[in-house]
């Protein structure tokens, strides 16, 4: 059996190759070639262990996730866990993952295919709002779909992003790229061809600016409760087409559940991002256009994301 | 974060040390101070995964165990698994093992503490039916328990038994000690003072005979299903009571389900062990007597058997 800690991981990831197995899985989803039934959650004394299963064809995986609000008190993230891969005829466990690594990862890479195929080819510029764990994944992500030139940083706190920006120039791959602080979400915004928002915010994090924000690829990653919500209402004036990854989002996301209960959004908006890629991802379909891609994620992601780690991994 | 596979795992174990930890599991229980919710089951093509949290104060616990029964075809065991363990408090992952180690070693340290509490203290025999997994780890705690001098063994095959006795000779601490394999189950019972069932049998695997089995200490771990039935009805002739692990091993298990539904058995003879350790566990109650513990286990045992074990890593 196989560990890979989050250096481990961080040394076979190549971007690019993340980014196409994020859009296998999209395959895989879209000829229902898996099983992935719902999540059971454990919860006591405000402490959650959640179980992600989900069956491919190839493997069998598990992420196994702590979530445990109080470890803010420690200075410590909320979310911590593990992904297991089991061998799809026995069962025999075949790897452990650092499931923060394989999380960040996927996740960054899931927002990394929504700008391959949602944003303008010469986007020059990413702006990131939330410099936590999501928010640097994205942009590294964001560096390798596209020709960046320079990534806004901006956090809703006055915490110093000298750290952060840091290991961000050092983890991107081309060393020309600036990283740059915003003082404002608006100065940010308008700097940006795409925006990246990877927050736990509860009200709209981006301005409810119908000219700031015509034209931009909007990647929002954060929302994943009814209660969240990153992106404002005047984003239903500037777009067509909501992209997403599951119907379930729809539920599961503020950002998505709160417009359609308000009648701002209607479900016939909503298009499936593997039926989009399987369509060929018409480029005409988004040119010129504000486009919108709202991810909550899912276990099938994790499960061939981590099954290509184990690959590279052996392959070493 | 530790990994401990097959091997560490049987290194780091004191039978003794285990049987005490099985025993301080039983306070535990007895305390209430645990939480273990419904083990939530994935099943899917005939392959199943098992989740089995478990909360107690010190660590959180899951034992994932795969139910594959489609390996018997390729002459693998069809149950594996990993136990992890998490800190209590901030959910970070502290050590993972291999299932089938932790689940081997407590389920014969379960049997063990039923051997020492039940059993007379001079047995000097012990026969184990079912040469697999589970009887080879009855056969290492009896001798633990007991100053055994003769390990008898019968299984259902006429699968040669060599190899396995050869292992056993090897894993029990005293050299004396004798490892001799039956004919017929009646020659097993006969001789042995101590009898383990360790087989997934559907019928009974002992004599329906009250001489043969009369004055005798029963442990009986295979049954886990209400289908599953080691245990003739002649024992409800012979003991007052059942010791047993938690009141749902009623439902669980046929060799308590089928006599309760039968009217063999009522619930009134049902003790939990928990509650006669509690008690100081009165030698004279079983003194002379026919006595019988029913194991089905549960996902306390393995947490606080792989917490002694994570300890005794750190140790080294």
């Amino acid at each position: 059996m196989i560990f890979l800690g989050k250096e481990e991981i961080e040394k076979l990831v190549d971007p690019n190759e993340i980014m196409d197995q994020i859009e296998e899985a999209y395959r895989i989803f879209g000829a229902d070639a898996y099983y992935m039934p719902p999540r059971p959650v454990i919860e006591h004394e405000n402490k959650t262990l959640i179980y992600m299963p989900c069956f491919t064809e190839n493997v069998i995986g598990t992420k196994m996730l702590t979530i445990f609000p109080e470890n803010a008190k420690l200075g410590l993230p909320s979310l911590d866990g593990l992904v297991i891969l089991n061998d799809r005829t026995t069962g025999a466990p075949l790897a452990i993952m650092d499931g923060q690594a394989v999380t960040a990862w996927r996740t960054g890479a899931v927002g990394g295919v929504g700008i391959r195929h949602l944003s303008r080819r010469d986007a020059r510029t990413v702006g990131i709002v939330g410099a936590g764990a999501q928010g640097f994944h994205q942009a590294v992500y964001a560096c390798a779909a596209r020709n960046i030139e320079t990534v806004y940083i901006w956090n809703h706190s006055d915490r110093d992003l000298t750290d952060f920006m840091d290991r961000l120039k050092k983890t991107i791959a081309d060393p020309a790229v600036k990283v740059v602080q915003c003082k404002t979400v608006e100065e940010l915004v308008k700097a940006s061809d795409i925006i990246c928002t990877a927050t736990p915010s509860e009200e709209p994090v981006l301005p409810n600016d119908r000219e700031l924000l015509e034209g931009k690829c909007i990647i929002a990653i954060g929302s994943y409760t009814p209660k969240m919500r990153e992106i404002p209402d005047v984003i239903w004036d500037l777009v067509d087409k909501v992209y997403i990854e599951l119907p379930y989002a729809c539920e599961e996301s503020g950002d998505l559940s709160q417009p359609l209960a308000e009648g701002r959004l209607t479900m016939d908006r909503v298009v499936l991002m593997d039926k989009f890629l399987a369509s060929g991802a018409d480029e005409d379909e988004i040119a010129g256009k504000t486009t919108y891609f709202k991810s909550v994620g899912m276990g099938l992601f994790d499960v061939c994301v981590a099954q290509k780690l184990l690959e590279k991994a052996k392959e070493r």
